[in-house]
């Protein structure tokens, strides 16, 4: 029933799809989808987005537009595949079969254990079905929400600041400032384009952090990251990031596995893990680093204060082996980014699309 | 008597002085120059070089080759100012005046304190002195010479492989290997480069390193660097260094400023520090650095060998600020370069010509 073939009427359908599904919430359990609803003659009778998790799902939202029988013989063009699962919505693949739409045109498979499965339901009923469309720029766009979706984990990102010789900090603590605006700047912005930023209690007891994505100007950006502290520590009730615009979230950090799991299912896709060297270094030999960014200043400290503390490793053949996928100068300081070598699988956009190469 | 006009014709005779340059030893107290000597018709009647201390100058080399009474006239093409110092050889400055030269063209100004005023010593002999002509290439061949004659010390260049985290071993000692193929072929083409490789005893004790410079095929580049060790502890009679192509020298290092003038002294112009840590940590502590090779390597360790150990600095603003000059890729690894962010003068290859500028 798949004809292999799409059009470029398909490409810019899909591509308005995408701009649609912009309009939902960037965070959440529920991925941002778009729906576009297109005549047997190929005009756009109907758009809807999805609005979050109990809110209708963007295909549900498009259909609800039309009168009964309007959609008859037309073509549902949305950015992922329509889930086959009944939750707090009912099947999108089923509402599609009844609302008598006749093809239906995806980007990104759905990765999900229980919402997968719609394109074979829908072709099970008859209907013309096509992958892959834009499967790279959808792809782009949920990236953290299909990772976390796959792993039952929110992307784990841990970020340091060190010296040359893999120094936080100085003898006596200070560390205000190892890198420069530019590099604080880079920061701030990969803050804000998380969903949620962690520390361990040793930080907030010693730095007392605001937690906030802040441009240079000091600005909030409108996007803020969930603060999370890890620890069994109390915070005091006067802590900096109590005044955050969101409430914190707390794990003791006994079973980082199992927190994480938890942070995926209040909707955390993606983890900004700040420090200190206690955490990292925990995160680290738990394997759950998914991705590192090690901004490093041209200068040395020595001493015993470093960014990453005991990992358990005894012998070379041990290393935690990464990659560098970029390397930036910013100002006078280098960002490298590094993802594990082997572990994680890279993510896989595809429709049937791929399927057939 | 400065026209501050030189042709093509200076070019081109200075280009062939630096050739002639060339065949002198690249290491030793005395620099590598190069000399020609024109006829009034501007044809070449004379070349020489210089082959090493307790010889003769280029200029007194090429004078040599002509009759009595042929230089009369006649203008000298070196790539160093001529000397104006009494050593195991007369001055070169007075050399030319007897030998009746008219004008005299060089690339960079002596920087000796004992050896400069040539070019002065020859204008008050009424003999026409052009400086600065090819000044950047004859400046680049002398780097290390001039850096040598002006700070009285070797140039030191501190080397280090390491993890990302800073660790140069895992917790059990071994480090081979941290970093890949591409990034070991350039550190031996680096030492290749270098006058001379030191190591503290740590090392030669725990690793038993060669010291000498091979190519990815394990032969030995043309060029050795000397061996240097470290420390007060005895180097067992069998290690490996007593069969290096060079006589290995000894240092105690207990006071490193008179170990490196010591070190000048011998014909040492750059000397390639490969660790350990504690002799690299010396080194850095006592401001003795003049540009940092950091190898790292994507991959973290943990644990307590750690590149540089103690620098005896207490608080950030004690930091040893450098410069990132470059960022290289080799392999899966990255070289950070840096240079001290104030510190040493940079190199000025002044003739007379960057005088008048
Ligand atoms: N240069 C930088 O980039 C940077 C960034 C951040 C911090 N820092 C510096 O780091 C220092 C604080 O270091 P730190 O290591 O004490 O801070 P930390 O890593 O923020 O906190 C350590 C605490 O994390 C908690 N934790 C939660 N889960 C854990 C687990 N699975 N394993 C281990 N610990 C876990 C523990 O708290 P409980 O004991 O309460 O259970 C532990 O004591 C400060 O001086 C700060 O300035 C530097
Ligand atoms: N990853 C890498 O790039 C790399 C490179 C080289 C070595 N390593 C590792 O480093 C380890 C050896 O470490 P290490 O620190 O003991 O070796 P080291 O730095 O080579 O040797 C330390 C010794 O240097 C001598 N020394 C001379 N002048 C000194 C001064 N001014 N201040 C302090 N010490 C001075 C002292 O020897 P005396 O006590 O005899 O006076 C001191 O004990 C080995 O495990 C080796 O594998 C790693």
């Amino acid at each position: 029933m798949t004809t292999g073939a799409h059009t470029m009427a398909d490409a810019a359908a899909m591509r308005r799809a995408l701009e649609l599904a912009t309009r939902g919430p960037s965070r959440g359990v529920n991925p941002r989808v778009g729906c576009v609803i297109l005549s047997r003659a190929g005009d756009v009778i109907a758009e809807g987005w999805h609005r979050g998790a109990g809110t209708a799902h963007a295909e549900v939202d498009a259909l609800s537009k039309l009168a009964p029988g309007a959609a008859e013989g037309a073509t549902a063009v949305v950015t992922l595949e329509p889930c086959n699962h009944t939750g707090r919505t009912g099947p999108c693949a089923l509402a599609l079969i009844e609302a008598g739409i006749a093809r239906v045109v995806y980007a990104v498979s759905d990765p999900g254990d229980h919402s997968a499965g719609g394109a074979q339901r829908l072709r099970d009923a008859g209907i013309e079905v096509d992958g892959g469309v834009l499967a790279d720029e959808a792809g782009a766009m949920l990236e953290d929400w299909l990772f976390a979706a796959r792993h039952r984990r929110p992307r784990v990102i841990v970020k340091w600041a060190s010296s040359l010789d893999g120094r936080a900090a100085a003898a006596d603590g200070t560390s205000q400032w190892i890198t420069g605006p530019a590099a604080r700047a880079d920061v701030h912005r990969r803050r804000a384009a998380a969903d949620a930023i962690a520390v361990g209690t040793g930080t907030v007891l010693a730095d007392d952090p605001a937690l906030t994505a802040r441009d240079p100007g000091g600005q909030f950006y409108d996007v803020q990251p969930v603060p999370v502290v890890f620890g069994r520590r109390e915070v005091p009730a006067d802590a900096s990031i109590t005044r955050h615009p969101h409430a914190p979230m707390f794990f003791t950090g006994t079973d980082l596995a199992a927190d994480l799991e938890q942070l995926q299912r209040r909707g955390i896709r993606s983890l900004f893990i700040e420090g200190g060297p206690t955490l990292a270094s925990a995160f680290v030999a738990a394997g759950l680093v998914d991705e590192l960014l090690v901004y490093v200043a041209p200068a040395l400290l020595g001493g015993p204060r470093l960014a990453l503390g005991d990992l358990g490793i005894t012998s070379i053949d041990g290393a935690k082996r990464f990659t560098f996928t970029d390397i930036e100068r910013l100002g006078d300081d280098v960002l490298l980014v590094a993802h594990p070598a082997s572990g994680l699988d890279t993510l896989r956009y595809s429709g049937n699309a791929t399927e057939r190469n």
